[in-house]
């Protein structure tokens, strides 16, 4: 059994506790949080957001990219959202390598030639928070008046910290 | 008082909660899942997952990007997923606009001219399950025995179901 089959039989039992309510398209708190795709953090439960409340963007090392940025112009733009967060984390995967090594690695593995691509690692995690809050704010297709706040969640405490 | 600093509120309960333990950096199913950026959809519940279960990537339509193949290649290689679901959902954000009214709000609103550019909205959601399940397949950065499957998740009852 796949864990797609196990997930499709444990989401049967979300259902039917869920039952039907329809919630607007439109994020209730506005907000838009743009984060990593690590397995120990659970968005929702950590932030205390209910079903309805805020978009969720997540990649590795949830850093600022084209597509995050093309994702919070839908966001923002069709869907009213006005602050995001951005949430990076410790213990993170983007910390374990570098894009030298990694396209090594790939080469070996895969025989494809990713040199010169940035997979975009960091070290230092709160540089990470500072750099992609600042390409927020450097982007032309994020008005000025969106508010912007950074943070760092421990995955080992559950615990997140503001990044100034 | 910002949403930001309610979440740091909030945060500081579900550490509490939480308590020091420190789970692996490698997703204990070796899944990563594709998704939407929609606020009401909560994946972990949803799927049935617990803290450090799966990779989890978002973002406006879960829809196949560059960013995201980059954030699976670095799911797989360097922390071992082995499984993608890819999982959209009914009455989504990306059926609600075409590239080119988009660009033309996007110049009033903001002055910036996007033309050309694709943000990737959707007419038919099964159709797009199956657009970004060819994609993973066709890239030759995902290799050809990890098991793709897909989805779509219904935001009014929490029903997921597969796409073949």
């Amino acid at each position: 059994m796949s864990y797609f089959d196990r997930f499709l039989k444990t989401n049967r039992a979300y259902a039917d506790l869920h039952g039907t309510a329809h919630l607007p398209l439109k994020p209730k708190t506005q907000v838009a949080i743009v984060t990593c795709m690590d397995s120990r953090l659970h968005v929702a439960p950590a932030l205390g957001l209910a079903l309805g409340d805020a978009h969720i963007l997540r990649n590795a090392g949830g850093r600022v990219t084209e597509d995050i940025i093309r994702s919070l112009v839908i966001s923002q733009q069709q869907m009213g959202t006005r602050e995001i967060v951005v949430l990076h984390h410790t213990d993170c995967g983007a910390q374990t390598f570098t894009n030298e090594d990694f396209a090594k690695h790939i080469h070996r593995e895969l025989g494809v030639d990713v040199a010169g691509q940035d997979f975009l690692p960091f070290e230092d995690v709160e540089d990470s928070v500072r750099e992609d809050m600042e390409m927020l704010r450097q982007s032309p297709l994020i008005p000025d008046d969106v508010m912007i706040s950074g943070a760092i969640y421990d995955v080992d405490t559950g615990l997140m910290t503001q990044v100034q």
